[in-house]
């Protein structure tokens, strides 16, 4: 899997320092700045790069000290970046209301600000207000991702285009959510692998959203800094389990049918959502005061993976594929009947599958004494009710792992294709 | 600057992969782990590597890949680890108070099983409990740091051991601290470079606390991402300043004096505190929603530095000693007389000086709709009121910057020096 990873990406070749890759829009200075460390030669064009995309020194020379160096093209192809995107190591998700009287207009003039303001933030220069907090920092693997939810529909007069897709999310019985930290009009997700360039955007494009909107909720998370684990691998999440091995991968041959809206849209995803994908948000809290009275024994249980590396209770390494009907010695099955990977797998939900991407998040101490900790869950999918609903339904009835899980809020966005050449990004609704 | 940090380091030469450097502790399985990524010609060795001691690729070809695999040995010289060692990326700050019923022998039985875990997490291996979480990652810098609050002493009869430089901060006008998290009986203070490896710390240190402690306040904070910025620089606080230019050298001639007691102790400092230093923690709030409306040309003249690169505005580069009394073509001091650099500066405080190592912090949005986001600020002494207390007056006074900061919180804390072999930290108090 981190093979096929690694094939995703596509560097450019070994400019001499300062020469300018063609189509880059990096400042002089900021060029010579990150030349300093890796050469332009760091600089990913394919829309690939950051956290997992970095290789063992042996392997690939350039890879580690690009860190700072890597960026992802705002505009480049059908996607928005973020998506397919290795995870960064650090993120902010942020939902806004829209304050009253707002109009269709006045949203597209704030999605057409938002637009070019993370172009520019990407692009490592502001033409204006740059307070230059990041200013002696490369890209970083900078990514901003937008998205509508429902609510915004009914009040910019925009009802009969909102997808069929974006209705809201049944409820759940182990649901226990806050609505203050639930859905919104609008929902921005950045990520980076340096903390200080991920808030830096997240300050203006606050900024940027003026008296348009109002942040109605904003959470911050992290991943594995680039370089901690000796090789590129699966991320770990705050119970310590490798989380990850099954996502969808790029090169599967069904992977864009399942993450992207098709051209031309679908019976439930209208024509301007081609390219585009949903987005399910949900505070994940773990309780890890319980999960952490468990032996690792029975943790690998409840997950139906060891520990320590991943590898299913059914044999083999960590890519192996999971053996649902393999029995132990004693004639038992070798994952158990209520395990996490059992009741997620694509088997038992008819082939629904979707591309995990979360955060973890860690804020401190409850108001109940226990860590406030967990995972910021986002799953990306061309329809929700083929993938987070059907997979949630079920491991709400029969996940082991439930137990060690609180839904503390949930949300779901229609995030539009990349904008094309001169667009901004939800042109083709607002202007539709 | 820059370059007299890079060569405090001493690293290994290049071993062969899996040849085991002369007293390190790694388990076999973790060596290979990371000389997979950069050799064991990773490891530092001198105590002092991480985010600042990675060099430029073309530079240093081992230094940027060693992220995961620096080590910061728990058991070296006179000092703990955690003070002179550069910012990590993650930062975890945990106040303590002795539950009901605790004596002398039992604290000493917590610091004696603390150092044990924080030497085991530090090398790779725990000998019991070991939940795995971070199994898969090297040590990323980690240090562990542990401290005595001026309450501990009576709780535990040992009055009369205590330190007068541990007396009780004086209260400053621009105070709003809150009691539930300042103060305690005991402070943690866990580094990483690696997000997973602080938690995992973070988590096995509370568990180790038993029912002889239990948390009184803990906060997360986070540094650049090593790589993150071309060339190693001074930390950016969230306010997008370059921050501890002016920071005491530990090659400058009397960094010893001003950071660390004495062999031997002093008037102020008893003898168990030899190598020892005095920690004031301050959770310092930065109002970013005023600072941010300054333009960046007045934010400078608060500050008395170019935000881009940390020159100070009486010329230079950002290392360029501050010329307090150069004036401008006008005749207006180059540095106004209420910037921050120049009520800060020890000419200004009889030569006070104080090693800042602080954590940027970012926990969402306060309850007034504001960033709560700012300082962790940590910094290091021989004693506080040589350091700390006559700096903060000052700048209580006469800071321009302080109507754009709110101190939320302090505690001040006694660090013993490192434990000598066989040793465990805080011995030479608790069985003296």
């Amino acid at each position: 899997m981190t093979e096929q990873r690694t094939t995703e990406h596509r560097t450019t070749g070994e400019p001499a320092a300062g020469e300018l890759p063609a189509g880059r829009q990096f400042t002089r200075r900021r060029l010579l700045g990150t030349a300093g460390a890796a050469g332009a030669a760091g600089l990913v064009v394919g829309g690939a790069g950051g956290a997992f995309g970095a290789a063992t020194l042996r392997d690939e020379p350039a890879a580690l000290a690009s860190v700072g160096a890597t960026g992802v093209p705002f505009r480049d192809g059908a996607h928005q970046a973020g998506i397919t995107t290795p995870q960064q190591a650090r993120g902010h998700l942020v939902a806004f209301d829209l304050t009253a009287g707002q109009t269709r207009k006045s949203v597209a003039a704030l999605l057409r600000r938002w637009s070019a303001t993370a172009e520019q933030l990407i692009g490592g220069r502001l033409e204006t207000g740059d307070d230059q907090i990041a200013h002696d920092a490369g890209p970083n693997s900078l990514t901003v991702t937008f998205g509508f939810g429902g609510s915004l529909f009914p009040k910019t007069g925009l009802e009969a285009l909102a997808p069929q897709a974006l209705a809201p999310l049944p409820p759940f019985s182990a649901d226990a959510l806050d609505p203050a930290r639930s859905n919104g009009d609008l929902w921005v997700q950045i990520g980076s692998d340096d903390p200080l360039v991920a808030f830096h955007a997240l300050r203006v494009l606050q900024k940027a959203a003026g008296d348009t909107a109002r942040v109605r909720w904003q959470m911050n998370g992290f991943n594995r800094t680039p370089g901690a684990t000796p090789r590129p691998m699966t991320s770990r999440n705050l119970m310590g389990q490798v989380d990850g091995t099954n996502n969808p991968q790029p090169t599967d041959p069904d992977f864009d049918a399942r993450i992207f809206v098709p051209a031309g849209g679908t019976a439930r995803s209208p024509q301007w959502m081609a390219g585009g994908s949903y987005a399910v948000v949900r505070r994940i809290r773990m309780l890890l005061d319980s999960w952490d009275h468990l032996s690792v024994e029975r943790q690998e249980k409840v997950i139906g993976r060891r520990k320590s590396d991943g590898s299913p209770l059914s044999g083999g390494t960590e890519t192996t594929p999971v053996d649902l009907d393999k029995r132990d010695a004693q004639g038992a099955p070798a994952i158990a009947g209520d395990a996490h990977i059992r009741v997620a797998a694509p088997a038992s939900n008819g082939g629904a599958a979707m591309l995990r991407r979360p955060f973890s998040y860690h804020d401190g101490i409850g108001s109940d004494g226990a860590p406030d900790a967990g995972l910021l869950f986002v799953c990306w999918q061309a329809d929700p009710q083929r993938g987070f609903v059907p997979v949630q339904r079920k491991l709400d009835r029969g996940d082991g792992l439930s137990r060690f899980l609180r839904h503390e809020s949930s949300a779901l966005f229609a995030v539009p294709g990349a904008p094309g050449p001169g667009e901004y990004v939800g042109q083709r609704l607002l202007e539709s």
